[in-house]
């Protein structure tokens, strides 16, 4: 075994998810995820908690799902029992296609979806965290070699996280203090306004409100957005390649978009809702062991020197406990991820925060 | 797709499991099990069950157990959960190494297990079955190569079942209406009391109480053995090779024992504890898609012209449900087999039932 493997599983276990003994644990486990599932297993066991390992296949999710009739039963009862007694989630993805659920009609997807809305939520009231496990398939779709993919991985996951935590507790600080934050690059300068919403520091824990591992950015619900936004990082999105969006907003709302290559699928996004033609997040990318894009985006949106925008549904999490604000709501969240390394710069109430990638607390920053 | 494995999760669904609408299913699946897994979701589908997949691997299991300090929290509520809400557990068995779990402490695996105890019987009370994959390392347990091994699964799981449990019943009606049976072979001469039992046909389904995809035996719980026995099939008991074990009993219970290679391993069995003395069962094979022994008790207990006896615990099963009898009880369950293809014969109250392979209504029987 890549002694790697034992130490992403640690990271897992302990720094992630922080079992603990006498928790009961559920691991879903990739088909490729094999080797990853032994070494979080023995650390579940090491913790003394409770093991149930669940496979998470999408080919026999579609499968299934494609041969039912379509009348999906409501939040089955075994199912809903296993993830309501259980404190914590954890799902280590790895399959051999990613492409394997593009042929799903979508209205058999979303009545799967639907009839297990109780358990989605339940798994979200449980310490859960996301990660994958290195596999052919995924190096594939990153385009890089397994070799070079397993590098990228762990260098992306195996980080010193609680100096990053702190790191990150600064741009945490600088968007809980703010009122509007301006974004400027090539076809871009838009605003959006943050005042009373709060930060989530995406620290890979949940200790931290996080839930991916990796993570490694700040990210927050912003409202009231003005202006325009290029996103020139390519993404697939529903199975279809998606590049060089650009979106226009007046009061919040998308205006005008385009996009250089399936600009249909921008549209029907925009067209699920009312809300998923406003802003759901904004979001930091500051991982900087991230150095490339995947075309996956549990790494693209954490790369450093990165911003995110995500069309749709908010985190309950940016919404202050005490507030009376309400998250957008949307049946949809997508991000979508614009380079900040050249060229461009944030700012917070007229100041600038970061220049071509470097944050005001770091050397070499030029205001 | 080996087309076959349709047929095989068609006969695991429908024949075996009887999965009907609504049904709640967990599908444990072993880690070389996918394609098998893949078929099943398909079906459990089509008949509108609701599927929960487990992942069962020994590796897993093994790194979690031995990792684990021992003290074992009593089962977990949410593994209890998921089984105490389910109506089919459908186990497919298929890993990649057959010793995987060899070096697992016996008292740490014996701790696992009792802190388990309820869970195992939760799904006891569902209508379970438990069938395997054909795997490369199963293949390598048979000594067959990977093709050969396939042809013989599937030659063992796809029967004309109505047609053998018709067969079968002839042989449960025997055995019911009986008070002793009688086996004759070299070295052997043993009488049993099978008198107010009742025999189980074990035709592949929760329909006849039986619960292995293949099967194919007809057993009872047979008492008061006499005499002596000699098992020239070979079979690997607790990770060792068992070869030519002769066993002699008097008023019930084993006096005298012997064996051709690890003769120690029988005692230890014996020693387990007092019903460990005791046969548990008497099981007769008849499935005759099973015409070589490939050291998996799944298989070759029900391989035609072959006869089972064990040491230890008896089903419930044979037991009358308005009797006071109890079933012989242990912490083993321990099968030897021996042929019965060639100079033998089953007699039952004198009259004899089977002689060199063939039963008393087949054409060529000898009485």
């Amino acid at each position: 075994m890549d002694p790697r493997t034992e130490e992403h599983a640690e990271v897992l276990v302990d720094w992630s998810a922080r079992v603990e003994e006498g928790d009961n644990v559920v691991l879903s486990v990739g088909p490729d995820a094999h080797e990853l599932a032994v070494a979080v297993a023995e650390k579940v066991g090491e913790r003394g908690g409770n093991l149930v390992t669940t496979y998470s296949s999408m080919e026999v999710g579609r499968a299934y799902t494609m041969a039912h009739d379509g009348d999906f039963d409501e939040n089955p009862e075994h199912k809903l029992a296993l993830v309501e007694n259980a404190d914590v989630f954890l799902s280590i993805g790895g399959g051999r296609n990613t492409s394997e659920g593009t042929d799903i009609p979508p209205e058999t997807r979303r009545a799967a979806s639907e009839a297990n809305r109780d358990i989605s939520e339940a798994r979200m009231d449980t310490d859960w965290v996301s990660t994958v496990h290195p596999t052919r398939s995924l190096a594939q779709q990153a385009g890089m070699s397994y070799e070079a993919y397993r590098d990228f991985v762990y260098d992306a996951v195996l980080r010193d996280w609680e100096e990053l935590a702190d790191e990150m507790a600064n741009m945490k600080e600088t968007l809980d203090d703010a009122n509007e934050v301006r974004i400027v690059k090539e076809q871009t300068d838009i605003t959006m306004q943050v005042k009373d919403r709060v930060a989530v520091n995406s620290a890979a824990s949940v200790a931290y409100d996080s839930h991916n591992l990796p993570s490694g950015e700040v990210f927050t619900a912003p409202y009231a957005t003005e202006g325009e936004v290029f996103f020139d990082v390519p993404m697939t999105i529903r199975g279809e390649r998606v590049q060089d969006v650009h979106l226009t907003f007046e009061d919040g709302e998308v205006v005008d978009y385009s996009a250089g290559q399936n600009e249909d699928v921008v549209g029907e996004i925009l067209d699920t809702d009312d809300g998923a033609r406003r802003l759901g997040e904004l979001g930091i990318g500051m991982n900087r062991g991230i150095q490339q894009f995947t075309d996956n985006i549990l790494f693209d949106e954490k790369m450093g020197d990165t911003v995110h925008l995500a069309l749709g549904r908010a985190y309950e999490s940016n919404i202050p406990e005490d507030s009376d604000d309400e998250a957008n709501d949307s049946n949809v969240h997508v991000d979508m991820i614009t380079d900040m390394s050249e060229d461009s710069h944030i700012e917070v109430d007229g100041e600038v925060v970061q220049r071509n990638g470097t944050f005001r607390w770091e050397d070499g920053f030029e205001g």
